[in-house]
């Protein structure tokens, strides 16, 4: 990778000959931006383009370069390329549109030049693509010419889309190296955060995905380089309409998004969902040390934005922290003796009646900073440019402490009065400071950044997420080749696993049904079962509140007569006689996602899961039993598992015990696409599968 | 009011004789911001201060000031007070900190004022204020040197903090007229609201509130006001946390913060959640006409934020219009046949291909302005200070299409690369267009400008909201004084207005148990009735599934034992017996909030209520069915009732009806503070109360 951010000499096919105002000259703007390596143009007419000698084709090179740039119409790229190849050049952007990105020839085109790229072992970032900007050593491939940031913040990004690097002040603030890497042919995600994992000028990666391509292996990565990196990533598409339009941008695999959320939890990847927070979180990560907890002080000249700093902390997951005793020692006011000290810290009154703002604000701020239960700080200040208003130079303030005591926590600030721009400034590069635009977007950073350490500790209790994870595979535990399976097969492979079923069995006659029920014991449920019979809730074919063997005789009766009446052709395994269990209905289940593999989705049954969708994913496997317990935490619906009004809590640990033997069995068994488990009912006797379905690729 | 805002002279009491730097002296800034009446300062020492001639006393001014400013320590207050009232003065604003945002002598003095301002039919504003600033006729009676705006919108503010005032450019970016109430001791939002519906200078009204006095009252004028001029609350202390800090600030009442919602919605009052919204919707709302609908369509410059602003749509309630086909002819390029247009529409290839951003994007937003399907647009462009750019002249295309065709919908932009500011300011003034700092920011404007209409349009189909409904009041329909009532006397109140309960009724005997449930039919239930047993479920006292005579035989005797050994001084009312009805569990209920009087509960039942706060309320009175309806739809759950699976909907007719009947109810009693319902059973057969609890006041 490193040759595509520093190539020491670099190839442009298909620059235009025109130049200034909007010729898009590739040439042009490489060396406006400052590219001191070799550069050579390839045009079939002229000898010249910007200054840069022209030669009639790739072969005609006097060296082989490092990289070629290549920006043809897209019937035009592959023939290019293949002379590339041919000259033995080995780095390649192919900047042109018309690919994966729109229609079925492009991506036939598409797949050719990934081909070729790999039969050659060469690399293509592309296409569809800005291509690379490196304003540490002045080279982009960018065909706009780019504001360039003389002091670049130590942030990466990997994206889909130039934008970003166009519009960097929007999405990020600063930008350090960024790679577009657009349809992604060949270099992906993977590729690029493997080398920023080594890149000294990388300390913060942040991702622009439409799509990923190698999820495992994205994570795998991911969970090894987010231990020391924060990984930040807008992950686009969410909604149907986005999904929509995104298939028609960069043609990316645009995946089930709420497993996505459960990918990027796993990975430790810190997901965004727009560019405020986006923003928000690149700040504070650029410019923070990780917190040790969500316990925010306030310190305020308003009262009101106090209050509103209150509300916010509800809803970005911050707490404020108690109000330090130390702190009211050293502020308390005889002369005040109405003013009450909290958190939020209104200095308003205090400041008026010392009639110094600056120290009453350094002694807040100093005395939040050294108590041990706040985690971070919020200062919210007015900077006027009245002169009448010297006095409150908050912003000098804390560049006084700053190089006295230090800052060692979080100082985020919001300013207002008219003054920001000029005062934000003046406190650049004080560690742990840093300005925000508004009280939401301070709290949006700081909750990212405590975010993002709760995933870092979180990585560091678990191993590196496994890409292909060593299991022994199992036969394949069926004579059906596809299809649904939901009989007696179904039943033994959980049996196999140790996932409790209901009692019972399947009953060839009455009298063994009545056998099966007098060891269960009554209330018991009938079910047909047979393949014809897969959505039997749907075809009337279960009796509930099977009450006694009087009650069985007629609904076994009942059962047979319906299946010869509506399937006369089927195949009836039997029925099936199983206790009916009381206790709360989740469902359990197993969906193989194509970039992601197996997936574990616990979820509350019935209308919850219909109507509430109240499910939680995990990606698989399950680390320990903890973390399936940490999933089911994350129901809505879990204070009903944890018994409400004093009841008593279901059976959580063989729940989870259960959770674990079918992240087992996922794994194991890659031929199971789909397994349902529902319902499975607990109570605090225990839980039980009632339902079971398989759906085999 | 009008005195307020344009007092023709000033007194001052309580000035520093500091000038300059940190003094915060009232006539300094009073001058500054450029007043032009007549000042007048009180000063007991001094002859002179900031130029303006000071007097001993109140009584040695020479003529009566319209306004008194008054700035003392907060027991000085009342006596200065008193005196001005003597001397004759009418308006006041008292600046002083102290009092209801304090402690209880605050509290105290803060009524005394109250009160001698009533006594002597003077207005105050304040305590703890800033007070007023008109930058229409520079006058402010701020003690912070503010910055004045030249060219102020009209946009008038009513806050409880000053920050709104010095701060003005954070939250709604421009002021007009703005004044902070402080405690609301005397002048509250109903006087400065009634004042602006008749101002020409104000076109929007901005509410910051902590908290609420005369509720119904600014419920009856907002929904008048608001049917011709937007009304913008940024209610704050929602949260637990910034409702203590609430409290501690102005001393404000905070209500729950859902009935606030419902309050605020039936006034046709849009509530943002915090400073984000809230710039973006006075953005929009200053600049917008209203839309006909919610669908966008979307022009960019770049794929990526067509993504970003798709999946931004979902999240703040907005739609993706139909792709105008009429754009399709215009813009379909046959030198791109891979390029498929639509909404978002990307223009970069076209752009590309065709060599004219300017003339597509001018063709793509005309197009989408004449779609009648299309209510308002965003554009998303990049503005760059490269002079190799300058054919990115895509401001100059709006400005041309404003002053050429007109632009008829509303055209937020998003631009990007670093030369917005310049940009933006080249679009001020251009009507129905403005810029924004994000795709969020623009959408959370465009969202609220939809919302805000919405509001409107449902208060033209309403009534105003009735201060004081005129319902002639029921007789307190029980001999009980107060406390819980849940016996005969309950059941006959809803028997009364029409409210269904289960069939049944309160049996003195087996046999008359055994008599009603013949009737009913069985099954059945049991519930010990008597006024001990008001927790009956928790004590045991129901018995369900009676299903012949002989359970019900042994239920009622054991029901019977259970009162006598738990309460042997109880008194029995009776034994309860009902049919169990069978169906979805709700719950209903009454709760009178004290600044808003009777709320409407309706909520789903059980765990739904319990775990999932599943609820939505009301202010009565419910104009009509359709509200109780559209309540009902405001459910999470919601789709239960209208039959899931295509089962067969509940009797929603049914409900809403019992909901009327309980707002009736609610208005004719005064004496009910509480009235639970809960459950109410519905199916598609009918709704049926099963318990009702009542609380008096």
């Amino acid at each position: 990778m490193r040759l595509f951010f520093e190539p020491g000499s670099v190839v442009l096919i298909g620059v235009t000959r025109r130049m200034g105002t909007g010729s898009y000259n590739n040439v042009q703007m490489m060396l406006r931006y400052g590219y001191s390596g070799r550069v050579f143009v390839v045009h079939p007419k002229v000898k010249e383009i910007a200054g840069v000698e022209a030669f009639p084709d790739v072969e005609a090179l006097p060296q082989v370069p490092d990289l070629a740039v290549i920006s043809l119409g897209r019937d035009r790229v592959l023939p290019a390329f293949t002379k590339c190849l041919r000259k033995g050049i080995k780095r390649f952007v192919v900047i042109s549109q018309g690919f994966a990105d729109a229609d079925e020839e492009g991506k036939r085109l598409q797949v050719e030049l990934a081909r070729l790229a790999e039969d050659a072992s060469a690399r293509v970032v592309g296409p569809n693509t800005m291509g690379v900007v490196n304003p540490f050593n002045g080279f982009s491939t960018a065909f706009v010419d780019i504001l360039k940031d003389p002091c670049p913040p130590p942030l990466s990004m990997i994206v889909q889309s130039g934008v970003f690097q166009v519009g960097y002040e929007c999405f990020t603030e600063g930008m350090g190296k960024a790679i577009d890497i657009g349809n992604g042919c060949d270099v992906d995600f993977v590729d690029v955060m493997e080398y920023l994992e080594q890149d000294p000028q990388t300390k913060v990666i942040v991702l622009h995905m439409e799509g990923v391509k190698r999820g495992r292996k994205f994570l795998q990565v991911a969970s090894r380089i987010a231990r020391s990196k924060p990984i930040v990533v807008l992950k686009t598409g969410r909604s149907v309409a986005g999904a929509r339009a995104a298939l028609s941008h960069t043609g990316s695999l645009v995946g089930e998004d709420a497993v996505l959320d459960a990918a990027f939890a796993r990975g430790g990847v810190l997901r965004v969902r727009n560019m405020l927070e986006m923003k928000a979180a690149c700040r504070a990560l650029l410019n923070f040390t990780p917190p040790v907890g969500p316990r925010l002080g306030v310190i305020t000249a308003t009262g009101a934005c106090g209050i509103i700093t209150a509300d916010a902390c509800e809803d970005y997951g911050l707490e404020l922290a108690p109000f330090p005793e130390t702190v009211r020692a050293s502020l308390e006011n005889p002369r005040i003796p109405w003013h009450r000290l909290h958190n939020p810290l209104d200095i308003w009154p205090l400041g008026m009646v010392t009639g110094s703002f600056v120290e009453v604000f350094t002694k807040g701020v100093a005395g939040l900073m050294s108590d041990p239960k706040v985690d971070a700080i919020l200062g919210i200040a007015p900077v006027l440019p009245s002169p009448l208003h010297a006095d409150l130079d908050m912003v000098g303030a804390v560049r006084e402490l700053g190089s006295t005591r230090g800052i060692p926590k979080p100082l985020a600030l919001w300013l207002y009065g008219g003054d920001q721009a000029r005062q934000c400034a003046l406190l650049a590069g004080v560690p742990n400071v840093a300005c925000f635009s508004s009280i939401d977007e301070a709290l949006l950073g700081l909750s990212a950044l405590w975010r993002c350490e709760t995933l870092r500790r979180s990585l560091e209790k678990t191993p590196d997420f496994p890409a292909s994870p060593s299991v022994r595979l199992a036969p394949r535990f069926t004579t059906v080749e596809s299809g649904v399976v939901a009989g007696n097969e179904a039943w033994r492979l959980l049996r196999d696993y140790g996932i409790p079923a209901a009692p019972g069995g399947v009953a060839g006659s009455l009298a063994h049904a009545l056998e099966i029920s007098k060891k269960t014991g009554y209330p018991v449920v009938l079910k047909i079962v047979s393949p014809q019979w897969v959505h039997k809730s749907d075809l009337g074919g279960i009796r509930l509140n099977v009450f006694s063997p009087v009650q069985l005789e007629t609904a076994f009766a009942e059962l047979l007569a319906l299946f010869q009446r509506a399937t006369p052709d089927g195949q009836l395994e039997g029925i099936l006689v199983q206790k009916q269990m009381q206790g709360t209905e989740l469902i359990l289940g197993i969906k193989r996602d194509p970039q992601f593999g197996p997936v574990l989705l616990a979820g509350m049954g019935g209308i919850y899961t219909e109507v509430l969708k109240d499910v939680a994913r995990s990606l698989l496997p399950l680390p320990a039993k903890e973390e399936a317990l940490s999933l089911l935490r994350g129901l809505r619906g879990y204070p009903i598992l944890e018994g409400i009004r004093g009841g008593v809590a279901a059976d959580l640990s063989g729940l989870a015990q259960a959770m674990l033997s079918l992240s087992q069995l996922a794994l194991e068994h890659p031929e199971i696409n789909e397994l349902d488990l529902n319902p499975v009912i607990v109570s605090p006797e225990g839980c039980w599968c009632v339902d079971c379905r398989i759906v085999l690729s």
